[in-house]
């Protein structure tokens, strides 16, 4: 079928004004947050309804047309990038609304279009709390978070996506809606297809209607800012907090060459002699939170720390996590200002290792950064482990990239050497397919294939994404 | 082949201490806890070693050999009964090791049969904390609970079993050895095996090594008795807990036929006109749990209670949650008072429903128990809406059971009416195949049958549970 064609069997769906084909237009959906080469699609379209996804799927199918999910494109994997240019977008930003929060039974009930802190601000005005806080959530979109299962920073104390979704209106590859889970917390009826479709990345379904757990919020937070020599004293610290079974609800770290970063373009006012520092949040009751801020900070003072601020108002608390805050923009103008005009690219790398060995992973990304002579840091969130290091390709030409995926190839080995993990919470998208093998047992992954292929015969739910372009069978 | 050779086979894999035959032995291994009738299987084989589980799943294959996953047998949904005198149970018990508690990386990885209570014990003497703690936590088995999804007296704060398992081993139908998830809390590697295997019943794998999350250990523990004059006044006060934004780790619900049978046989000092009561534990830092349980006690107050005792001591603590403890050693023995040497038989069930709808279901039970003539009572997890109604047969005659079974059914479709599920957490065994496809939609249905078939192609890993008996493919 001819592009033109398409685009009018769309319309048919969806209406005239919710199908973008326009060269400029498809270029706004050829590319995510990371890296990855973008690709412009054939389309891209904006289903309003469940029923139109599932039109929209069935379509997909009877045509033999890939299709891309995608909320707001900040994902950092490429798991939402179109791998071919027959790919069609399908972007649920226009299935925004909130439909419920049910407050006496603790539920929200969400298109997957909700921007999170959307989300956030949405329940919280009722006393009540939705821990998953990716760095990105003034933008990304619960259906996102859902797809790739969402980390963030209040991980630690609170966990992640999976543990916050109860039920799913899924519409599966082929075109049919599937309802998984309950609204209750506890549900044991048959396999869990909900955590099945929780980081799924959009290559088992489209979610179209979210149902997730809430908790009461709590009433007190407590910010500290401690500062540091060494990495070594900052990880210290972590160990110390775990040992002494404290549990921040925040437990950030930013390494030397971050925080340089972080006051050349952000100024929030920290020395630059400083080569670590944790941004701590203690929750909960007022007295609770204040007495664990206290022990705390005396465990930054133990642990070596150089200041430990704690923050007395909301204002001062603002204050402190500005430095944290300020790591994505910072890195992405340091890139801009370190080569004007190259296109410089920043791999904002996702390994994850066992809190315990936070300094082994410092170390080992400071030693792949001056063997390949390339700009690398680690920040992150040092409680689960969940580091973010980074690399900066100074610009895009072949050679840069491949010197810098040589390094970031080498940080995924140092990782899984030290017992960690190639992804905590970005997902495999495109960008870490070619290493998942590395990660997860042949069993595991034969296991994965035949749920894929058991759900979506012709491989045109988001193809290439998890398991790889190369693996991914053509269009029958 | 015949069933000597096969033994013979199974002593080969195991040795011959680690094979039960005979009548006797096979009689013990033929049950429940649930009233699931009795099956003796024609073999009791005990592993010691992944290796030796994987070459059992092979034989099983190779001869057509249906196999029964089975720990301490505590279940309550027929999961672990055999469903034909051809099938062989493998018992768990035997790998029964704590592999390691990683106390820095706040992980456990244990065998699958350790006893639950086992593990809380070992943890928490270094200070840390598992939390899901089902009502049998001192005799079933971690196996178990993964195989289960258990949850558990403290699931309104901390969550359910499926929320602490990190990672697995499993040996899949066939006999291949896979292992799943990471070491820690973050991962987003492909699709979600780890949580598809953990209440999946023993049908899809068997589980050799589980690797749980541990927290911090809170350091206090409050515990609340209130009794009611009837249970809408304590109804209230669940829903005005909730309102208020406290987050008690526990809190249970008896209603008055609990509360009597439970006077009657253990004498815990409760006055017989009490019609209702809640026994809550606040837990913490030491200010936190003294604050929240204060407030605790003031709504109970609020919400017309009796009488609010707060424990002081650990003794006092103890004392007062004997009420809840005596709960299933009362009913069973009611049930044998009530009826001597007719064999009683206790259906104790698992609707759960949202939690604001609590007094809607306690009614519902009431008039259901006055329909068909049986004692009938509710009692349960109320912070989470899962209620445990039970009905009692006061014999195992058909008519009886018959009868009681229709209360049963009446039951789960008063919870499915209120918005609620058919099993919150002793999942679907065989007690409840027949009424999954009441709860889960006919797409979700095919989908678990997908996976079901695409790894136990033959059928052969603990038929007839899940989706029943009859919808199982005979063995090929």
């Amino acid at each position: 079928m001819s592009s033109r064609a398409l685009i009018d069997e769309l319309k048919k769906v969806v209406g005239r004004g919710r199908v973008l084909s326009s060269p400029e237009e498809l270029l706004c959906y050829s590319y995510d947050a990371s890296p990855t080469p973008p690709t412009a699609p054939q389309a891209v379209v904006f289903p309003a309804s469940t029923e139109e996804v599932a039109r929209l799927l069935q379509l997909s199918y009877r045509l033999g047309v890939p299709i891309v999910p995608r909320g707001t494109g900040t994902g950092l994997s490429g798991a939402s990038v179109p791998t071919g240019k027959e790919n069609v977008v399908l972007c649920l930003t226009g299935m925004n609304r909130i439909l419920e929060i049910d407050a006496p039974n603790l539920t929200a009930t969400v298109e997957p279009g909700v921007v999170t802190a959307t989300l956030h601000q949405a329940v919280e005005a009722q006393g009540l709390f939705y821990p998953p806080d990716p760095a990105s959530a003034s933008a990304c979109t619960i259906g996102g978070n859902v797809a790739t299962g969402a980390g963030g920073l209040r991980a630690l104390k609170y966990g992640v996506t999976r543990h916050y979704v109860l039920g799913l209106e899924v519409v599966l590859p082929q075109g049919e809606v599937m309802t998984t889970g309950a609204t209750t917390v506890k549900n044991t009826t048959g396999y869990d297809l909900t955590r099945l479709m929780v980081g799924s990345e959009g290559t088992l379904g489209v979610f179209t209607r979210i149902v997730l757990h809430l908790i009461p919020l709590p009433p007190a937070k407590k910010t500290l800012l401690a500062t540091f020599r060494s990495p070594a004293q900052a990880a210290a610290t972590v160990s110390a907090i775990v040992a002494h079974r404290l549990l921040p609800a925040t437990l950030e770290f930013l390494d030397g060459t971050t925080i340089r970063c972080v006051e050349t373009y952000a100024r929030t006012g920290l020395p630059l002699s400083v080569e670590a520092l944790l941004l701590i949040e203690a929750d909960g009751q007022p007295e609770a939170a204040d007495r664990e801020a206290e022990q705390l900070a005396s465990l930054c003072r133990e642990c070596g720390a150089i200041q430990v601020q704690v923050a007395e108002t909301p204002q001062q608390a603002e204050a402190l996590t500005l430095a944290r805050r300020s790591v994505l923009p910072a890195l992405a103008r340091a890139s801009a200002q370190q080569s004007p005009g190259a296109r410089p690219a920043l791999f904002l790398e996702d390994a994850t290792v066992p809190p315990s060995r936070l300094m082994d992973m410092v170390e080992a990304v400071a030693d792949i950064g001056a063997k390949y002579h390339v700009l690398a840091g680690v920040m992150g969130h040092a409680g689960d482990g969940n580091l973010h290091p980074y690399f900066l390709a100074s610009s895009r030409e072949p050679a840069e990239l491949a010197k810098v995926e040589a390094a970031v190839a080498e940080m995924i080995q140092a990782a899984l050497s030290l017992g960690g993990t190639i992804s905590g919470e970005h997902g495999i998208g495109t960008a870490k397919a070619a290493f998942l093998p590395r990660r997860v047992s042949p069993a595991e992954l034969k296991v994965m294939r035949l749920i894929k292929d058991g759900l979506d015969p012709k491989g045109l739910l988001n193809p290439g994404k998890v398991f790889g372009v190369a693996s991914h069978a053509a269009p029958r």
